[in-house]
């Protein structure tokens, strides 16, 4: 049996045709569309990212505003330039970056978003939504392991799926989507005993530990489809949770890098046009 | 070795303490403390729930009021009473009894609720809260099933737990409350392949499937803890989702009726006693 190897740029490519369709029907009709990008100080990384989604932007012809905070700036502040993006005709959706500085409560920043404006399920309105299978408006990741495995058609009703990890951005939200197509779901954590006997009953495998090669061949029923969520940085380049003699086993794989963040970006821009 | 039967009364008795002595002391500090039931047409299941309900608030000197719309009401309506008890500092608590009549739409209604007044976790904004770990405003079923395997001391840490269900109100809640309490946890339901077979990997059972006698012996691990959420109305009279043989099996479960449900309209009060 041929392993299949489930890349994100078909999956990307075939999402930013219908994205550009909406965003260009849009200006059309004379709408702008712009995401906005709130950074509070500098963290590195958030702007290799933001870089990295203007890139996207401009690719798909979505325009986009940078909102710069300083390192300094209170709760208060954020929530502030926050709402005025929310009332903003031109802004279709508002990413704030996180992890804030330390003095920025997070979670009441991502309160404040308008819940049609929040690019990443932060507002606990969509969260809600989410958790009652509502889950279109679920974060990107989650969404991108979503769509990588509706592109590649891997059946999904009453196949056994086991998340690794249970973090609020990937683990807990792709297990709700995995449970809206009728999977069986089982969510593993660092406190899971036999870990490795759990992962073997998998039809369905997705990585999201934040632990390079974590999932190695003797983890995984041959003919499982794996889905690697993780991004670690390593000497080795960057690599994902999961180890790449997996995909021997496998019969069907998401490769890293090229795999699911791929997609993951592009899901950005997809929620800033489900509003057109 | 010796089942436990984890009966839901000493739970219910020992919370019920907690709630007097807060109500009491709101009082005595001069605040008014009351529960509004909103029932919209006449649904005989509706009024037992609340009758029953009724009962608990006057045996925990919690006032009352019951708001009745009639059975033709628009959800715009349901919607204008529900936020007159939002502003009314008079009222802990609203609880509007679902499922309303067809022509209401009850999620926009759950919705409408005030988040910190919203007792059964029926606004997204709850939901989303309980999402990323914040569970205390989980809905009261499942919230007495963790109260129950609290009170018994049941270890969770590291445990599998298998939850048989998978609705918005009990499966899903419950599944994240486990989730929280660092449980590996397995959601099965309707499409579920092997089911037995998963079921008997289990440390902990929860059975929320509304199947009379769904659980039997043969899908339990000797020694598993079982709590079950079903009350189902039989011939025979009111029985849970598991089959009475289990008990014989398992190390700990909860009676039906005497178990969860007792405990569940309990965290009611609990709920409308969380704001004092």
């Amino acid at each position: 049996m041929e392993t299949l190897m489930m890349s994100g740029r078909p999956v990307a490519d075939a999402c930013k045709e219908q994205i550009k369709e909406k965003v260009e029907a849009a200006q059309k009709a004379g709408k702008k569309v712009a995401l906005a990008i709130v950074t509070v100080g500098e963290d590195p990384a958030s702007f290799v990212y933001r870089k990295r989604l203007l890139k996207i932007t401009e690719s798909l012809g979505i325009g986009s505003r940078c909102v710069e905070l300083p390192g300094i700036a209170t709760t208060a502040e954020v929530i502030e330039a926050v709402r005025k993006l929310n009332g903003d005709p031109e802004i279709a959706g508002i990413l704030p970056m996180m992890p804030m500085p330390k003095q920025v409560d997070g979670e009441a920043v991502g309160a404040a978003l308008a819940p049609e404006k929040d690019m990443d399920c932060l507002s606990p309105a969509n969260g809600g939504a989410l958790l009652i299978g509502k889950g279109r408006w679920a974060a990107c990741t989650p969404r991108a392991c979503m769509a990588i495995l509706k592109f590649y058609k891997i059946p999904l009703d009453g196949k056994h799926a086991v998340v690794l990890g249970r973090s609020n951005v990937v683990g807990k939200p792709v297990a709700l989507l995995l449970l809206q197509e009728n999977c069986t779901v089982t969510v593993c954590h660092s406190h899971t005993k036999n870990l490795p006997e759990l992962v073997r009953q998998a039809d369905i495998v997705v990585a999201a530990i934040g632990k390079a090669g974590f999932v190695t061949p003797d983890m995984v029923k041959p003919g499982a489809v794996v889905v690697d969520v993780g991004i670690n940085v390593t000497e080795n380049g960057i690599v994902g949770d999961v180890a790449p003699e997996v995909a021997e086993k496998a019969s069907a794989f998401t490769p890293v890098p090229g795999g699911v963040g791929v997609v993951s970006n592009v899901m950005m821009m997809d929620a800033v046009a489900r509003n057109l």
